[in-house]
């Protein structure tokens, strides 16, 4: 980055998980002027470590002359972050930068705010990260009325209303299908590398008509493998098609008759797209960054309004 | 093991799983006079490997002038297994030693043969080694007419009538369990050193009235720890709960109304028994040991009989 870029650099938008840590350069007219990222995650850092991963990434970018914001979102602001920033308890709206907790940094160029994650009482639910998403979404739309879906490793569904998410759910989907694709005795059975539409909408809808029968369909995959002529893609498309069947089974008072947006990678949203789709619901897709970076704007242009 | 008891050898009867090998030295009588195991399942070996890793147990017990017959079951006839013995398909009676098949070795004081498997063609599902400790249990009741449940990493529920399998349905109830204690996000959260039986209980009939929510009252174990007072003894009850809540509302077809009969190891067993009595079912328990072993027992003698 020259000195000219260097002198635009008003805002470091950061988006810190527990595995990667990624963050957008923005100028004073909220333009991305930069991109870095590293996998220095939370899962890794301890709370000394984590100015110096940040600044692993920004230090040639910041100015000298003057203090430059930064702003996070994500699991830096669990107990076991870089500080905790206390979670919002639903019904909320996403927490803006007046609910941000400021940390106190040792470089003079740094100000930095990580935004706090959101809860539910009962049933107990947390979220730090998919917030600000929400935030995000909000912003450009903020008249939705509808439900939030946000697939991933731990897919939330998010009832959101007159601007506050009033209530959502987490299913472990993601991280069943890994443990099972990965570590389980079906890891042979579920390693095709294309893809079977057809198997995947039969098993989706297997799985949304009889759920409690999941752990007997599972154990299948692998019967199928040895006494019948189950391919490992034909595999794959089954253990998703389950797992997302079961939890748009259990999902089901979100999304029934709602209007549905959601916010994930575009592999994972397409099949939760198709899984709805085959119940005959639509659902508009948003991309993560995108949404992240809206929201981590938003909540920053409220701590510019309030300082 | 002296002179003696070596001239007495007349049977030995093996368990041979994918993880262990498990054997029992019986006399001319069917009596045991001794018991041998070590970890060289099936899962560790290549095939020209089984008949070392049986005679590194049983090498001095064998008498050098007669013949010793031993009879197998288990993964070991598999295909990655020793020698594959193929399996017969429901609705049969489970194999006796007429279907067993005989593998040739090396050692000329040892005749082996190895039990087949079960297998159903629609479901697809699989056994080996539960067949045995099925003709076990019919051997000591053989006007059984019920339902036998073998809890295990793979639980099998199986439909018997008239002396034979009907039909029989597998969990991956206690992989699931393994894999989410061990190696989900939920590892911290369910490491409890005690037990709950109310948290069991009440867990069990939440995923028994509302199985399709599993994937989220998984995460909301996680979730509970964050926000909520769940102890992990509390947390480890939840989980084991849910997850054979979750078998018992998909194996209602099995157990509805029927007489039930458990084979398995003590402690699994009674959380299945506790979970039954729930549902105001009740069934008696039995010995994986002593089924197996009057299995094998049983299938030898057709062996015997037919030669």
């Amino acid at each position: 980055m020259n000195d000219t870029t260097r002198q635009k650099l008003a805002l470091v938008a950061v988006d810190w998980g527990t595995s990667n840590l990624r963050l957008t350069l923005l100028d004073n007219s909220g333009e991305a002027i930069g991109e870095r990222s590293s996998d220095r995650g939370m899962g890794s850092l301890e709370p000394s470590e984590f100015e110096d991963a940040l600044l692993e990434l920004i230090d040639e970018d910041l100015p000298q002359d003057k203090v430059t914001p930064v702003i996070c979102c994500g699991m830096v602001g669990s107990r076991q972050g870089w500080q905790e920033a206390s979670y919002l308890t639903v019904p909320c709206a996403p927490p803006d930068g007046t609910r941000a907790t400021r940390v106190a940094v040792n470089d003079p160029r740094l100000s930095l705010w990580i935004l706090p994650g959101v809860k539910q009482a009962r049933p107990a639910d947390v979220m730090r990260g998919e917030e600000t998403q929400i935030a995000g979404y909000l912003a450009q739309n903020p008249e939705f009325d509808g439900v939030l879906c946000l697939p991933g490793t731990h897919t939330k569904w998010a009832r959101i209303s007159a601007g506050e998410i009033v209530s959502f759910q987490t299913f472990m989907t993601g991280e069943l299908f890994a443990l099972l694709s990965k570590n389980s005795v079906l890891r042979h059975t579920v390693n095709g590398a294309n893809w079977d539409a057809q198997a995947f909408e039969e098993a989706l809808s297997d799985a949304m008509s009889r759920p409690q029968g999941i752990a007997s369909k599972l154990f299948g995959l692998r019967a199928e493998n040895l006494v019948g002529d189950m391919s490992p893609t034909q595999g794959k498309a089954r253990l998703s098609g389950y797992l997302i069947g079961l939890e748009l089974a259990g999902a089901r008072p979100y999304w029934l008759g709602m209007e549905i947006a959601m916010i994930g990678a575009p592999a994972l949203s397409k099949l939760y797209q198709d899984g709805l789709a085959v119940q005959g619901v639509s659902a508009s897709v948003h991309s993560v960054k995108d949404m992240t970076l809206s929201g981590l704007k938003a909540a920053y242009s409220v701590v510019k309004d309030s300082n």
